[in-house]
């Protein structure tokens, strides 16, 4: 494996464990972290639990870009938090209305040749600048920030050749989409998706930054481009050339998977309800009448994007039964498309302009009425994602959009020339942006004396114990199979608002499945020191969010017992302290019920043993039960384990190290 | 009283009934009339249960500017049932975006010498234009539109003085802050506020829009302005100078009651939470340290505004822990604002830019962080208003505004010319605005065939039967004396949504009082018909909200039985069909009993004659009371009751007019 593509440059030159194999375990170092507010403020509170003195990266942002509609105190007072966190643990601060964070990273921040973490699904499109970047849990953040190298199993590579040109009216969101046509929602998993070929040449910088941004919806660990003379030129444009370096795939290396696309081929594509993998040509659709156009967000970032909309609409005026919703991705996208007639012709045409952030593209505004077609250049159509109850979102290219404003009804963009007698317009990408920073705040040198700011529904993470020998306490709920983070978690609107509050969080436990939980964790958690609970296949599926771990902890769940689990899930409950014990025979689970008394002694030593772990059922009626389980956690995880999580462990370790000196 | 003043001429033009004297019940000829979207709903509602043709107003408008944020399906959903609504009664439409409804009506809309009533408690800001323009209750526009005369008691008329010129950074907002701090906040109750003197030639049309909006802080029932040179510059500058008219007052008229400002020894203001008439001058307060600053609004709406607040941060960065948020005020202004350089001014020294319409000022957006300061040029900090719980919302001027939003603390702007070595920034109004339109849908000739566009939320409001001679029916409450609309139907998130969806929202009437009272309402309306409540003193005070009558009425509520009522909901009560009776010996309330039932009987017959109503209370145990009680109606009210409301009303009006033809 002397020729390599980009993507094993970047992993060879960050490895600190394990070796290039697809499927095995490496251990990567990483340079940059990123983080969101929805995510950020749990991960801020997990750094101060961690008691780090300042973050290891070269790089770490704390981006708000979701949570800014301020309906009440909660947001502006998490604004607040997160600027003292960002100043008190040494990352950058971009306030509110700066921009979403994965373009602004992008112009402002990203390198090639550097890896990132970032606790949003979409921080991949920091692939475009041939970087490796890849989205996941915020602890895992956390620890990156705090020095820690980032696990993961290495990914195929698959390596997709571009050649030709796009058409006229077909961009780069048409090709993103054209793999989503080919390989649906899934057809990324487990894999990294690298772009080479002659094609590239006529994709700028922030046009593979939406390729990259919806390599997330293929399922993909990541996307990555190279970084070549097209980058050189993006980043000058951001006065920081000095922060490009050429990475290109050897010539003659090779890849575990291909595909090959030819951009002359492509037409304007357009995903159908209710999954950016339900792609077809607009010509399929065309003339269905829409309520509603959205134009922005990370999936369309670019100074372009929003320019190519302006020309096109242009001296006329969207159509009457059509809200056009812009939503300038970053200030200093905005003050650009000042200069460049862009944000004029936008308005002048009749837009309603937001401020910038993610807005609609997580439900954060702008949902559509109900029973009616919104055309949206977003990454994403989920059912209900918009905030409308069997909405009904198309995703496509800011030409089909603009140009289906005009119409109020779905068009093909093409077909500008012969209604309007319009050329295609042509974006002459600026030899300079205008440069926005004074939205971002530096960290100070020695940020250790920094208050963190914390309103009143913002609480600190508490302390979690070390696990013990010997536990006796009750099973509080046996259930199926297939139980998900929603079942343990349920999101929405009652419960998002407490994503900083822990004690209030966790009262919504497993609320979906039995509504008594809260009260009887609590009671088990005075009167026996914690609680068990058991499942069968695919324990805690669906979403990755870690308050599906952290919740039931806080409620003194010491472990799980279920015949198998879902990754991220069980990761998460190792990495805050919970036991995920394993049914070794499957009919153990009918010998034990809700209620009963589990004993399991010699925890610790029989974890750290690799023993199996005898468990001890008692009935209310004196009836005894034994039979015997096992886990799969790794060496490392086990170390984990057994101080409580990953928070303890980090604190020791510090601890140990300032010992040391 | 050959010599008038404005008010008294613009009354005069349009007297129906009464005479112009103070505290008499005057009838008003209305030529406009004005509704934005979160009462508008229940109006057009309003329009189509009284089988509305066409609006014969002169000009009526709907616009939208308050519930633009769409979290769920229900806004947009409003948005596309009052386009139709707009359409099928003959309104005007003012899309969502397009603005704030009192600049956009004065700028596109309003005419010297034509009245106004619109759904909205500022509409009075139009008085700038030499208009008497009030805000009433929804069912009052709902009448005018339909071509009734509006009543209201002839107010006392105050003419304040203005004499001399503003000082440099001291604006509008002073004057009525000046107001304010003179008068509070009742202090103008019964009152008509007009200005003259010299000191007006000084002062802008949008200036005056400043003034006569906050009139509403003072209690005035309207503000009036004369329609002069100024105002036909403005007039000319939105290319409609046609309209103009000049409407002075006579030399040597007369006021009901004086007051008069010297301009020159204004200083700036600002007004202290949680008050408008809170007012002390900035400097006793300055120094305090800010976390929000907000521009915008109906209180400060004008293109000189914004471009003021732009001139004193051109070039320079707001503060890092401040929010610096710009909410234009229409989409008209944006432009004006991109034209004249202000937007891109507040944009590069970081302000974050909302779409066009109310946002914070009605709590719909950007709540300020918990325990901290906003600053805001908007008309009202009343307590928890921003959505922040205990927030400290402060109002003032642009220019303190925006001074403050650099310095990060409340800063008197005088002291911007030390500190930046500044001079006052002095706006020259264009001689033609950038005029924007097509956002304004005009209604068609015929709209009796567009069908009304209704999402699941929104339902048609039921038929209100007539009253009948004589009930049998049981009394589902008894209250005590100061019983809020509050308590009748509570406000707030949980019940707001359901604004125009009478079935569901009439589930929350008196669920502060009494859970069971729906259930037992529903049981009483099926079993006998419908029910009594009763009460003490001062029945249904507070605020003026109609679904407090309309709701119990819908669970079949026939009569309340009160000592007294609060002057509006009385009103509210007769036009929804619910009799307002009267104790006449206040011991007869110790008679009757929650769960009694009461038998009236020649109902119509005797609140016709003016007898006094005899109510027979029979308890379970059927002892038995008698009592007289009575009611104090006008005769038109009287006509309104007995023909079940003011919608049932209307119809069988405009049934006899078709059958005359």
């Amino acid at each position: 494996m002397s020729k390599l593509n980009v993507t094993q440059k970047l992993i060879k030159s960050h490895l600190i464990k394990g070796e290039m194999k697809p499927g095995t375990e490496i251990g990567l170092k990483i340079d940059q972290a990123l983080l969101q507010d929805a995510t950020g403020t749990l991960v801020q509170l997990e750094l101060e639990a961690m008691g780090l003195t300042k973050a290891q990266t070269e790089v770490a942002v704390q981006y708000v870009d979701h949570n800014l509609l301020q309906t009440d105190y909660k947001n502006a007072d998490d604004h607040l938090f997160l600027l003292s966190a960002a100043q008190r643990f040494g990352l950058w601060y971009s306030r509110p209305g700066n921009g979403v964070s994965h373009p602004v990273h992008m112009e402002r921040f990203g390198k090639p040749g550097k890896t990132l973490v970032g606790s949003d699904s979409h921080s991949c499109a920091a692939g475009s600048l041939g970087m490796l970047a890849i989205g996941t849990g915020g602890l895992d953040v956390a620890a990156a920030i705090a020095g820690q190298p980032y696990f993961v199993k290495m990914p195929q590579v698959m390596g997709v050749k571009l050649t030709g040109k796009l058409p006229d009216w077909v961009s780069a969101k048409d090709v993103i989409l054209e793999m989503l046509r080919r390989h649906d929602v899934k057809g990324g998993v487990g894999k990294i998706i690298e772009y080479y070929g002659d094609g590239l040449k006529h994709l700028s910088a922030m046009d593979r930054h939406v390729i990259a941004n919806m390599g997330a919806e293929l399922g993909a660990t990541t996307t990555v481009f190279p970084s070549d003379k097209e980058t050189k030129r993006f980043l000058k444009s951001q006065k920081r050339e000095d922060d490009w370096q050429e990475i290109l795939a050897d010539e003659g290396c090779e890849y575990d998977l291909h595909d090959e696309i030819v951009l002359d081929e492509l037409v304007p594509l357009i995903a159908l309800p209710t999954s950016p993998g339900n792609v077809v040509p607009v010509r399929e659709v065309e003339g269905k009448k829409i309520s509603q156009v959205v134009i922005g967000s990370s999936a369309n970032p670019g100074l372009r994007d929003f320019w190519v909309a302006g020309a096109i609409v242009k001296d006329k005026a969207v159509n009457n039964d059509v809200s056009f919703d812009v939503n300038p991705t970053s200030r200093q996208i905005i003050q650009n498309m000042i200069d460049n007639r862009a944000f004029a012709n936008l308005i002048k045409a009749g837009a309603r302009f937001h401020q910038s952030g993610c807005m609609g593209c997580i439900g954060m505004g702008q949902a559509p009425a109900s029973g009616t077609i919104s055309l949206r250049t977003m990454p994403r159509n989920f059912p209900d994602r918009s905030g409308t109850k069997d909405d009904q979102v198309h995703l496509c290219s800011p030409e089909t959009a603009a140009a289906s404003a005009l119409t109020g009804k779905i068009t093909d963009p093409r077909d500008m020339e012969k209604i309007y007698d319009m050329k295609y317009p042509k974006f002459k990408y600026p030899e300079l942006h205008i440069i926005k920073e004074d939205m971002l705040v530096g960290p100070p040198e020695d940020g250790s004396d920094v208050k963190l700011e914390k309103g009143p529904n913002i609480k600190s993470l508490p302390y979690i114990e070390p696990l013990q020998e010997k536990y006796s306490i009750p099973v509080l709920l046996k259930m199926g199979d297939n139980i998900s983070t929603d079942e343990i978690l349920k999101a929405g609107a009652e419960v998002l608002p407490f994503r900083s509050n822990l004690p209030e969080i966790s009262k919504f436990a497993y609320t979906v499945i039995d509504e008594s939980f809260y009260d009887r964790a609590m009671k088990a958690k005075t009167e026996h020191g914690g609680h068990v609970v058991v499942a069968k296949d695919n324990y805690a599926q669906g979403s990755s969010r870690e308050h599906a771990a952290i919740a039931p902890k806080y409620l003194g769940q010491m472990a799980v017992i279920a015949n198998s689990y879902a990754r991220i899930a069980w990761q998460n409950l190792v990495n805050f302290g919970i036991v995920p014990l394993e049914f070794i025979d499957i009919k153990d689970y009918d010998k034990i019920e809700q209620g009963d008394i589990v004993t399991i002694k010699n925890l610790r030593e029989d974890i750290e043993a690799r023993n199996n772990i005898k468990v001890i059922v008692r009935k209310e009626n004196g009836e005894k039960h034994t039979f015997e389980t096992r886990h799969s956690m790794s060496d490392r995880q086990i170390n984990i384990l057994l101080k409580g999580g990953i928070i303890n462990e980090f604190k020791e370790r510090i601890e140990q190290e300032e010992l040391g000196d």
